[in-house]
């Protein structure tokens, strides 16, 4: 597993939560104002968790709080080869989000398989680059 | 991380999501009728994800999956002491769900934080035993 992703309302107040709980440090903190977000990467002993804001309310994750409030929002495994990992998916069968490798948080290179297709769990495959 | 726990309405479809889509293996698998719950613990590579189902509507996954439908419902993180953990939650100001170690599935040592402590994420803290 690289990583957990959660949605959250304020990012300071949730990565000071980690931080006093559950002893976690911050990793990396960025906006991407073209994907609505600010993210900020926490370590959990060996555990990575991505605490992800709205940069406003019409934003993937902005639509997302105003649903289902904050909470989990995707998981994201880790592969060697995000294309190759998506050509295994397909022949699979699963939906994908995105049929080719982009460019995600942090610099990784991602793509989301749909939550349809894995019970509900909006789910992610990640090549740390 | 020990596992993420993923709510789903039928198991042995899931069970062969894993399979056929992530490689996952089976680990264990348990009907435990006092949590009201059906749970496969996969791995996927050295990660581990326990899918859930109800054994019936009237049980904490059967209401979660009423109100959310499937998907994400818990992360659980190891620690080395579950009594020590919730002590030092506890001096943290964080809500607790359960104020003393009790035995969860597969024979786990486990506690859980309340959701409201953790910006809407069930949190659970894990020891094997």
């Amino acid at each position: 597993m690289h990583h957990l992703g959660f949605a959250v309302i304020d990012l300071d107040e949730a990565v000071a939560t980690y931080e006093r709980l559950f002893g976690a440090t911050l990793e990396h903190r960025e906006v991407v104002p073209d994907q609505g977000v600010e993210a900020a990467s926490v370590l959990l002993g060996t555990s990575r968790v991505e605490l992800l804001a709205p940069t406003g309310d019409d934003t993937p994750v902005g639509r997302f709080l105003a649903k289902r409030g904050p909470g989990m929002h995707h998981v994201a495994y880790e592969v060697p080869d995000v294309g190759a990992a998506l050509a295994g998916l397909e022949r699979a069968g699963a939906e994908l989000i995105d049929h080719a490798p982009r460019r995600g948080l942090f610099g990784l290179e991602v793509a989301f398989v749909h939550p349809d297709a894995v019970h509900g769990v909006l789910t992610e495959v990640v090549c740390p680059v």
